[in-house]
């Protein structure tokens, strides 16, 4: 099933399209949100799994929390009440634009009453008003989880989290994730051993290398920041070394550079690389071109790729951030990952690639047989339900042929008929088989399957078909 | 456990509290936020075992779409992009305020997509830029079903509601809920029949009685639509006529008045409430005085009061609305109820009248017995969430004292202890009693209770303490 976006050869429905669509704010159809609902539910799941508590935190923000990451004031929506003075309270708040800048004021706000390492996810939308493009959304669903020191966070955790994502997507019908890992003092601690201060200028330039490639980073990087050519290509060379495991380091050492903190990062990330060799070959890769931008980032950051789908980006990022929570007397270190759920399940939805084939939880339709009758199915239905099986009355004494075929528009996979005499049995038929027979509703039982709209191990995304 | 917003008694964090707090946008704290996703998950449950299927709308409409309710201007909150230009495509877009004006349009923009009778449930946050008082949240939770017919919606349907929220709120751990139904025909045809034309206001006045009491009604409807006391008076006597079962209709025609629209609204309310009187007594009342004010309401309406905490007002409320989805050659007649859930768990959560002493979903702490053996302690883990139980590694090698110390702070039921030698078999201590036994991470099972942090069994609402 694709997109209800995808309207094209609907006719005259493509207007009305026009009409409630809103670029950038992607909607489902109920057996899309089915989907959906379905990877959140196992998302929470895995993270709870792993000790994980939910939080929420409200949709807003003062405007000053939300300028303080940086240079994300263009993406932020301010909110105004429609018949208030401009100026009034509700101007200074905008929509989150991330649950990483609101995790650190709740920390901040609450922490007398947290209990630490605070580890929590959050599973929320948010919103962006960036020009809406390909892979690029306005309103998308976050998956985060973060875990929160008080005064100190130990190392090993930049490693769980990697081991947290391998087995959450594992547990995903989705390609493959390799996980990119780098370490911002590395990089930092590099460009400062070769005199460069401008540090978040190259960050900005050599985070670019996938999307303009090398010869392109170098140039930038004379040209914008002024570097010579010979150091300009250290930093080229740095970017471009990836290795499986901790390999990454003779690489970087033979690139005759030295600095303190060059040290650091590559000690850091030697002990998260090696905590990670258990993991299956590919899951997890050193790559010293990751910066992720701008961020508040200050040690380890990851960046997630679906295999065979790299080009819809990264759809799971983080990394370490030891100054975002600020007040109180402690310092509160964190590390966190962000799992783009809707940039992993949007194109697949708009591509065809997550098949969809019920409409409905409900597994037994009950037929009516007139008017008079409907208590009888009404009984049924609730009986039904009580054992835990989704059940609903269709809803007019129509012919059966009429209800079946509602049955199989809904895909609603079992038909039942309450027996229309006293000594009837009542009978009920598969109507993707047509097979038919007597049943009581206290005893018959779905297969799990049937049970349940949504098989995370049916609903494998599929191969993109060519063309796509 | 008091909601994070009662601070009073932390001295120095009620500061932090006036920094991060925003009025009318409640938070919660780890262990009440997973009551609240218990509530969810169960509403949920039920909502698809009686055959309603998911979505989700985006959080914003256009603005001339929430504006043709009627007079709710004031509360809607307003987006702009903070770099945008007045006057841009997004200043015409706001947040939603309710979950039906979104449906509606949803209705109108996916019609050949969906199915119909098309029931759908939908669990979502509202905004509205209210002014902040007792029970009134700017930003809140609210979980609703909806049937939209195509062409029809037979009335059984309006009886079916109270049947599915009978039964929903009987599975949550809640005070007993006594349903409040009336009929808009019922109403508007009185009032025809005794010749008044100004039926909103009427409606609104009478809307008011619980509030202001009978006399003020009756001098409102003199003084302000200039009725005389004879008909005030029968305005009035209608709003006060209630029944539990169909009683109702002696007492209205006794009041003389006759309209062809009363005799519809008698017979409809009739109908719903003789389908009704299978539920346990006092579920469902016929209560001529609810009006649900100025909305889109065309028939039944319902009011949903908890028992002893009739002071919340309204936690569930809906009804019948014929005229709402716009567009297309069909009419799309509509029913549906809204369940106020911030609105019943954030009082509860501030009384403090819900346990929660799971502060994480976490079942066992895996001691650390040294760095070097961090390993053997993730293995553990590893196997025990392998089956489903959640599980977690203490983060340093610390003494054990401070390690079950974590362990009670956050409610962790159990503390596995891996054997420190080849030879040693791990312990497993249930650290609420300090029993402690040997234990193997591929056999040992924890209770249900223990495994689930939140049980909606043992999570009742208890009686509200004096003073509060």
């Amino acid at each position: 099933m694709r997109a209800p976006d995808d309207l094209s050869g609907y006719g005259e429905w493509s207007e009305m399209k026009k009409i409630g669509a809103i670029s950038g704010f992607p909607e489902w159809l109920p057996a899309q949100r089915m989907v959906e609902q379905a990877y959140i539910r196992r998302i929470q799941e895995q993270f709870e799994l792993f000790g994980f508590a939910p939080i929420e935190t409200r949709a807003v923000e003062p405007l000053n929390q939300l300028l303080k990451k940086g240079e994300t004031d263009k993406e932020i929506y301010v909110l105004r009440r429609l018949q208030a003075d401009e100026g009034g309270e509700d101007s200074n708040l905008g929509l989150h634009f991330d649950l990483t800048v609101p995790l650190a004021r709740y920390v901040a706000q609450n922490q007398g009453h947290l209990h630490f390492p605070f580890k929590r996810y959050q599973i929320q939308k948010v919103w962006r008003g960036e020009r809406p493009q390909e892979g690029r959304y306005r309103e998308f669903y976050q998956a985060d989880i973060d875990v929160i020191g008080q005064g100190d966070l130990p190392l090993h955790f930049d490693a769980e989290m990697p081991l947290l994502l391998h087995s959450l997507m594992s547990s995903l019908p989705i390609p493959k994730l390799t996980l990119l890992v780098n370490n911002r003092k590395l990089m930092e601690g590099f460009y400062r051993g070769l005199g460069i201060d401008d540090i978040s200028s190259v960050l900005r330039i050599v985070d670019k290398l996938a999307k303009i490639g090398g010869d392109e980073v170098r140039s930038q990087l004379m040209e914008t920041i002024g570097l010579t050519e010979d150091v300009a290509q250290k930093c080229l060379s740095l970017a471009q070394i990836k290795s499986p495991g901790t390999g990454f380091e003779d690489d970087v050492r033979a690139l005759g550079v030295t600095h303190p903190l060059l040290d650091e990062g590559i000690s850091e990330l030697s002990f998260v690389m090696s905590m990670l060799d258990r993991l299956p070959e590919g899951s997890v890769i050193a790559d010293l071109s990751v910066a992720r931008g701008l961020d508040y980032y200050t040690g380890t950051v990851y960046e997630g790729l679906l295999e065979g789908h790299e080009s819809l980006g990264s759809v799971c990022s983080g990394g370490r951030y030891d100054n975002l929570v600020q007040g109180g007397r402690h310092a509160y270190p964190g590390i966190g990952v962000s799992i783009g759920l809707t940039r992993i399940l949007a194109p697949f939805f708009s591509k065809g690639l997550i098949s969809t084939p019920r409409h409905t939880p409900t597994c037994v339709l009950v037929a009516l047989n007139s008017a008079e009758t409907r208590q009888q199915s009404m009984d049924i239905a609730e009986t039904l339900r009580a054992r835990g099986i989704p059940a609903e009355v269709y809803h007019a004494p129509q012919k059966f042929g009429k209800q079946i075929r509602y049955a199989e528009r809904k895909g609603i996979p079992f038909v039942w008929f309450p027996g229309n005499q006293e000594d009837e049995i009542d009978q009920i038929r598969d109507i993707r088989s047509g097979e038919q027979e007597e049943a009581h509703c206290s005893q018959w039982e779905p297969s799990i399957q049937d049970l349940s709209p949504v098989s995370l191990t049916e609903a494998v995304v599929g191969e993109e078909s060519e063309g796509n």
